[in-house]
């Protein structure tokens, strides 16, 4: 049992997709969310930049002493986990293990799809770790970077022809290739889902990036006694741009109001 | 004559379209042009961000002495001119009141749209200056914010079906509005001239703000001697995320190579 607070953080809204599971499996928690609003999307920059900007992330959440950090970001977790957990003594969790696992786990023809950033597909992380999880898997990797700029713009839902011609665009290749699973390697993706699996049909599965991660992280803590079971969970929020906005949309998105609880950082300054 | 260069910031690759034109007119003069491609939009985020990023530009470029400063970005214009021109005793020029004055001498019918990110229409600052030159103009503003994620992206030619669907999302309710005029209120937005046309008719002057800015600010340095006639001018440009992925796009735009002079800066210790 420990008490200490869970960090959580992503360039924006997308992280939401894993604190949604996360408070779902761990409802005894209490969280600290770090959205980069001010800096997002991540997923268009170099990878110099991405790590400057998830070291001053890490940087925030440790000055509330967590237990554990969870890199709800595929951006991040593709371009900077190594070096945030040689730096940091404390366990941090990625995104990308836990979806190659489950994608791996789902698949049945062996043909698996990956969506993510730009910076996320040029890293190369979701393939090393699927094939590293079985060589024989073929993998079809495409980067998708208008889609973060849609959902932070709230333009997600089923029926935004912007929205769905972008998908058909990005997708329409991959589903030529015959795969039977794909991973949304950007926890901003299962905002899509509808969107997505509108283009991709019934056939294929959908594999929740942010949601594995929240698994894979529950389960580790639990192993490791490190919950705070007895309790029951808070969340706060933070964001580095208008807390207004912010709210808005992520109310939308978790299905409770959240704008009494975003504060503003300067995250510049970590 | 005055040998000390001109310093010029956007939030990513808008302010080419000013840079293009001041380096039209002004030949011998030497640019140092800052591009925040680490933060870039900036018209999706709110008020007090845009200005401490403005700030941060602009003492960047203070570091090299200009004698003068041109606000190549219609957000930082609208939401933080007056701060930047109370904080610094040199000249700053914006792209707000220029490019009213161009669109005020264009119409014939008095009816003027305005399309800009969403910062910039929500601050009014387009609305105030037409209505200053003249009370009697019908304004019809409109937010486009998914112009500048388009652009940067390099989605900005005519044939591309994204940039077009949300070309006439944002623009058919203007053309039923009968305007004559329409300002391009944001620097990315003359990268999409060609669709934004496609969309508006022959009959609807477009007015391109860099454009405006950059003729509005060589007239006053040279009224005020200024200038730098002598000599053969050059430009130095500097950006905030990869060198790289600036030099491919802007030497495309600018129709010159700039790969050999793109450096990289951190902004934000600024």
């Amino acid at each position: 049992m420990d008490p200490r607070p869970i960090g959580v953080f992503d360039s924006g809204l997308g992280g939401l997709t894993s604190l949604r599971e996360l408070r779902k499996i761990l409802p005894g928690e209490d969280f600290i969310y770090f959205g980069d609003t001010g800096r997002v999307p991540y997923g268009s920059r170099g990878r110099d930049t991405i790590l400057r900007y998830a070291r001053q992330d890490v940087a925030f959440l440790r000055t509330f002493s967590p237990k554990a950090i969870i890199v709800a970001c595929g951006t991040v977790s593709a371009n900077a986990l190594a070096e945030l957990r040689a730096e940091n003594d404390l366990p941090i969790f990625g995104v990308i293990a836990p979806a190659a696992a489950a994608a791996a786990a789902t698949t049945r023809n062996g043909r698996i799809g990956v969506i993510a950033t730009a910076a996320s597909i040029r890293s190369g992380a979701y393939e090393r770790e699927l094939s590293a999880l079985d060589p024989a898997l073929e993998i079809f990797p495409a980067p998708c970077p208008l889609f973060v700029p849609l959902v932070e713009n709230g333009r997600f839902r089923p029926g935004d022809k912007v929205a769905e011609l972008v998908a058909r665009e990005y997708l329409e290749p991959l589903r030529t290739k015959d795969v039977d699973t794909l991973v949304l390697g950007c926890t901003h993706y299962p905002l899509l889902t509808d969107v997505i699996a509108g283009v991709m049909g019934p056939g294929v599965t959908l594999v929740d990036s942010g949601a594995s991660c929240a698994d894979h992280a529950a389960a580790r803590l639990a192993h490791a006694g490190l919950l705070n079971e007895n309790s029951t969970g808070s969340c706060r929020y933070f964001v580095s741009d208008s807390t207004h906005d912010f709210a808005n949309l992520a109310s939308l998105f978790l299905g409770e109001p959240v704008s009494d609880g975003v504060e503003r950082v300067e995250i510049e300054t970590y």
